[in-house]
């Protein structure tokens, strides 16, 4: 049987590598590094300075492969989404059985942690369900941007005994800030959904690039520091042609200690 | 000025530690240990076998302290908080000023990473507005139970584009499964919250004891495991002494490729 390792290897900075992440980095005979084009070579170049820092296995061996681009919504986010994920499917499942021995074993190196808006796994039991191929999945947790945002702001990100809602900004925008949760952290913004947001007394902790040698952070109240996140994500997303970035949005009320 | 470095040290497995930790533990002079009491004597063992095993720095010493026990609550859970987090403020304040040098460097060792239901960055900051020593602090991230949780299961946090309430035992009993998020995790439950959730075809995922040898994970409708998951909790208790478990609820509906 295959084993397939789906490594969290962090959210930026190489040094989120855990231990576990690094044996089974090295247990694996092929590495899959996946390509996203050239305006996020950066993070392509950041998989292979892992892989060239962390790897000692001899035998493994290195095999990139090309992303399709997802559409542009067209009916629906999820069909759009849907479709995606089976021409990925289509490509993991050439890459298993072309490129893993029977019994061999082969690690995806995924951002962040697989479990955090990520589809590898999902992705994964597609193929499962073609029944071409059979596999073992071993899942390797990894440092989220939420971790990296929180700690390059030294916040915790709960307030005490309180719920966080993790959401996209596209809910954010569409939901507003949530009745039951004091803390909202917003993954998959392209569109600066925290404009939105009417309580502009909200604080907002902000980062691009987290664990990264360029990290950008602000933090304040929305009303005061808005304008000047949305003019220096614009300048570095243009400076760079690529931004990741994250937000934490925490209500009035209660002082934090 | 001290530097106080304020580490996650994983959820149980000390593979989780991560390059970065690793090499923060070994910029401190001192390590800071605490003890929560014989009953969770297994915790104080592994952040000891985590010392033992990835401190080279000859320089390094540890130092214990007793963590005073939280009252039950009485008037309110969080004046209850208020007054334990300022017993220990007082600790932390007494082992800053005693046990490292002016321009030394201290660690906190904490369990999975100090941004999630942890208090210890909250604990520091009434420290410094005390008034009666300065610091620098640092954190970094680590591996959470609710990461430890989802690689053990295999699973994905979020659904698709949805959103994902994190939130405690307490919140779930009294305001059931939440109307803005698919999935719900619980944290801080002594009680079993999961039983007073009304729609019993949820799909939990169970975890105790994490990333450890002694790992139970339990899945399944709420309706056919709940009665497994309470009689393993119970037995798992006795035997040990202790538990620790979080979980995750996911509403039917939409089905999880």
């Amino acid at each position: 049987m295959r084993t397939l390792l789906v490594i969290g290897i962090g959210a930026g900075n190489p040094e989120h590598m855990t231990v576990q992440a690094i044996a089974a980095l090295n247990r694996a005979d092929v590495l899959f590094v996946p390509d996203k084009g050239s305006d996020k070579s950066d993070l392509s170049a950041l998989r292979h300075e892992i892989c060239d820092r962390f790897v000692t296995n001899p035998a493994s061996r290195r095999v990139g492969f090309a992303v399709p681009k997802r559409a542009e919504p067209a009916s629906s986010y999820r069909s759009t989404v849907d479709d995606w994920h089976e021409d990925i499917a289509g490509i993991y499942e050439t890459l298993i059985l072309n490129e893993i021995s029977e019994d061999g074993c082969a690690a995806f190196l995924i951002w962040g942690d697989p479990m955090l808006y990520d589809s590898a796994l999902r992705i994964l039991e597609r193929v499962r369900q073609r029944g071409n191929v059979d596999f073992i999945v071993e899942v390797i947790p990894g440092i989220t941007a939420i971790q990296s945002l929180c700690a390059s702001h030294r916040i915790a990100l709960n307030r005490i005994g309180e719920p966080v809602l993790i959401t996209t900004g596209r809910r954010l925008a569409a939901e507003g800030m949530p009745g039951n949760a004091g803390t909202v952290v917003v993954m998959l913004d392209g569109n600066c959904a925290f404009r939105t947001v009417k309580d502009k007394d909200v604080t907002i902790h902000w980062g691009a690039y987290l664990g990264t040698p360029d990290e950008i952070v602000i933090s304040g109240r929305l009303r005061e520091v808005e304008d000047t996140i949305m003019g220096t994500r614009t300048e570095a997303r243009a400076a760079k042609g690529w931004i990741m970035d994250t937000y934490l949005l925490r209500k009035p009320g209660e002082s934090e200690e």
